[in-house]
């Protein structure tokens, strides 16, 4: 491992990126415990950036690997034994990330993910972003469908599924050696069994050296040979100093729909936080956003001040709905708010597949989302971030809908 | 690791107890294959005690961390794995513990609690002293509670709750420098969830140089922002040679009730054991005791010669109910016996709700509680610890009672 | 370690077998990232057959440990973390295996047996030959049984059983050092629980230096003190190169049935395979072989050129049951035929147990099974296995039956 990493190490004589790969299930590649950083691989770039891979061990993080990707002024933690979920990002003192009761990186083979009726998934719930999915990314009960035999066959969905318990299988490190040297983790999960979904997720979590910005780009392939459904939706969560008394979220709103009635009750102020407070019951919101003229949008959350904040840009064309889930309870029982952008609404995948929001792919047939994070670090910043929401409203009026009859949000559109 | 521990076991110049970290989520420290003794710590003991960290390797046993204290006289298996459990603790010819048919000490991932109609705890159950709890401790079932969005909810409970099978966080050796020189392993151990319980357990399992006596000193703490229900069990099992036929159970019985019909039917020997029986069916007894004035009391098992035994003393004020589990299966089969202190019966949480035992710690409340173990190694030992059973008892009668008319033990106390 | 196996490869001046403990739960060994070779051990074996232990890291396999036999002529990968079954066996350009859509040696702690009403056990699922049992080797659902309590109790019962997620707990190597150099993997898997079975595999994986054979000897024994029942199937295997369209299966048939309906149709072609083909429905038949007049056997996969395929002998007197699996899906999906040697069929237990098909067992009470694979390299090889098969046939017929009333094969033998 040593020489081959010194060897890998060695400025190349061509403009080839510097690449090393991490984890191989297929050639059985395992790099944990290792440092590169742009001293030796990029000599000529301003920013000191580094990479290192830690085994964590003890407890229930026994076994989990993380990679910490510091681009020289921001800090990234991906999780490959979480499948590829960011544990948090931390620049100077704008930290994206929350405290969830939860707090260390549970290794997937601590949790059950049917206990509980189906919400064994939140025992390891802690990232900053995870996805939900792929087969099902919603509320966890019974969904009918078409097994091997030929038969109608009852499963019970778990909540958010399983790719964010799932290990990555390849993972791999490339570093551009000229500017802007942009590293890039890039990492495939597969979620599949025989007889049932093949999903593969490609994720390459980018960032250029020196910057205040992410991106993260998913690719799901089908790589089953018949047409298989699937569902996507970013879990991505704030806390303090994002999230606070006064904090706000600014975005091009075209339709709010309560998820319920509890949460019709507050809908007024959907967009708007409070203070942490015992005993508060979650309030969940189903969005619909404007776009500019190609359908990309932009949602900030910022701080009461406006001096601290985040901006996530993306598509509408592949992540139509927008879930805001605001769980504003004490900083014990997690203070949080998760943005999440998705190919549907959080219920459960029977009720979203009649309203039409469970996305089908083809054998080999791609579904490609990226996501852009801007750290907000100043009030200058902020404000920048929420011109950009203003410009895409344009003016468009926002509409907020009761629910639907069902009692649920979002099944009539 | 080396150079720290090196420096670490030197012999301080005041008298600050030897401190060792073992494992620590907080600051990734793990600490195995690692070896202290006395002769470097404390040279002025007289006796030789050691403590060695070991990770076991293969089978169901692999990556299941153990520690071994010897005091010099005894020895004591703790599992850090498997919530701080106590394997086993041999002093002599005496063991305490027993033989389960799973002989090897399960990593918490090869378990599904949930299995079988949630009694897969059962899968990896052999531990001398297991603790039951902390969200529940008794039967499975359903029980019906009040979720995170207001609504009441139904909850799986399974068997025995899943403290034994949550690994410790934070782990640390103390030894005290001067006489009786204490050795401590102290360990904290989290059971919690988002939308769940936030239940840590703050144990020190402690022993004196030379001594053939341990404690366990719990203490359980409500880390979530809102009051919290909590029940805690010691499952406490006795095999050969403490357990065999002729063997008998001295305590100050205040009340005797069958847990169920089966167990009725054989209450007037609740106390005695018979020998290995293939096909033999658990009885099972709910038992209230007398304490002495400060509440405080004392159970003894001992075998049929009076020779060999194990004494447990602990207070009412926290551990107010006893069980009795009799099994005197087979020894293939785990020829057991229980005896269980706890806040509570083993019925399903929600019986035990109705009778008014199961205890509510607000947000930061604690629960301390403490048992001491006397290792009797001959007849003089199992007599004197008999004679404080009788003082304790002090003429008073026990009463034995018949069951309820729900057919479960101990309702309506 | 290096000490020990430098020693154990010594030639002994007797003909004492080399032997070499790779796992030991009981004293803690375990050896991995080992190589051994007959350069060493068997200087004079005309074969360098090599065994190579090694963990697999990264993804979902991490932490796995396989075992590579190379005989000199064929290389058979064990795997002990997953109850000793077999990955793949290769001889030139021959394989006995298949490429399930699930490409990773799956560690039993990633897989929840209970998932999906029972079907966990399909996300790990990739082997040439699995065992499926032993408590149960079915279809997943209810079966009632009597209890630890004497009370009658509803277990869900999993896909297939536990035995092939189970760890070995012993494992050792055994080498002849003269001809014909008899190279024996030897492991133990348990599989049992405090309140239930208690049932112990014991298997000889074998082969000799430079043969295109392999032997797998498996003894069950019941480890607790009362009668047990047990199911044991061989879920055995074959995709391409031995599969393909024209393949055929040559067995001494004596009766065959559909499972059910769907199988019933297509009836007539059931010994024949047809190519890879998208939304394929699993076929599935229940057999009867005739024996020879030791009640031996003799089942032969073959291609259509009828220049590669397998040979499987064994007795009917302990694998009287023979279930064919026809999987014939896309190589995505799992192209793939089961050719499954049992105690029993692989329906529910309840179905079996009415139909006189789950064998019993007293306390350390063994049963015994024993699979010849032969590998058939050219059409030499597959003309005289199948010259075998028509031996044992002898002119008798085979019989076709179509679906009892119940709608379900075999219950009324």
């Amino acid at each position: 491992m040593l020489l081959a990493s010194f060897l890998a190490a060695l400025p190349a004589s061509t403009e080839e990126p510097y690449r090393q790969t991490l984890v191989s299930v297929e050639r059985n590649v395992h790099v944990t415990d290792w440092d590169v950083d742009g001293r030796t691989v990029t000599p000529d770039c301003p920013f000191n950036w580094s990479v290192k891979t830690r085994r964590l061990k003890g407890g229930k993080q026994d076994g989990v690997d993380v990679i910490l990707v510091n681009n020289g002024a921001t800090t990234i933690v991906v999780v490959p034994t979480r499948g590829m979920g960011i544990w948090e990002v931390v620049h100077g003192d704008v930290r994206l990330g929350w405290q969830s009761p939860v707090n260390e990186i549970v290794h997937p083979g601590h949790v059950n993910l049917s206990a509980r009726g189906g919400i064994g998934w939140l025992e390891g719930f802690g990232e900053w972003l995870c996805r939900c999915g792929l087969e099902s990314n919603g509320a966890p009960g019974i969904d009918t469908i078409i097994d091997n035999t030929g038969a109608e066959s009852q499963v019970q969905l778990n909540l958010h599924g399983r790719i964010a318990y799932e290990p990555a299988q390849e993972v791999e490190l490339v570093v551009e050696r000229k500017p802007p040297y942009r590293i890039t983790v890039r990492g495939t999960v597969n979620e599949r069994m025989m007889f049932g979904p093949n999903l593969q997720l490609m994720t390459e979590i980018s960032t250029e050296a020196g910057s205040a910005s992410l991106q993260v780009d998913d690719t799901v392939t089908n790589r089953g040979g018949l047409p298989s459904e699937f569902q996507l939706l970013y879990h991505v969560n704030f806390g303090p100093p994002i999230l606070g008394a006064g904090s706000q979220l600014a975005a091009p709103f075209q339709l709010v729909r309560p998820f319920n009635a509890h949460a019709e009750a507050s809908i007024l102020q959907f967009s708007e936080y409070g203070p942490p407070e015992a005993g508060f019951v979650e309030q969940v919101y189903c969005v619909r956003l404007f776009g500019d003229e190609d359908d990309n949008t932009k949602v900030v959350l910022h701080n009461a001040d406006r001096d601290k904040g985040a901006a996530m840009s993306f598509s509408l064309k592949t992540l139509p709905y927008l879930t805001i889930w605001k769980n504003t309870s004490t900083l014990k029982d997690g203070y949080v708010t998760g943005i999440e952008p998705g190919t549907n609404y959080p219920n459960n995948r029977s009720h979203e597949r009649k309203a039409g929001r469970v996305p089908k792919l083809k054998p080999d047939e791609k579904y490609q989302t990226s996501i852009k994070i801007d750290i907000l670090a100043n009030g200058k910043e902020v404000a920048a971030a929420t011109d950009d929401v203003t410009k895409i409203q344009a003016g468009r009026q926002e509409r907020i809908e009761t629910l639907s009859n069902d009692g649920l949000s979002g099944a009539d559109e």
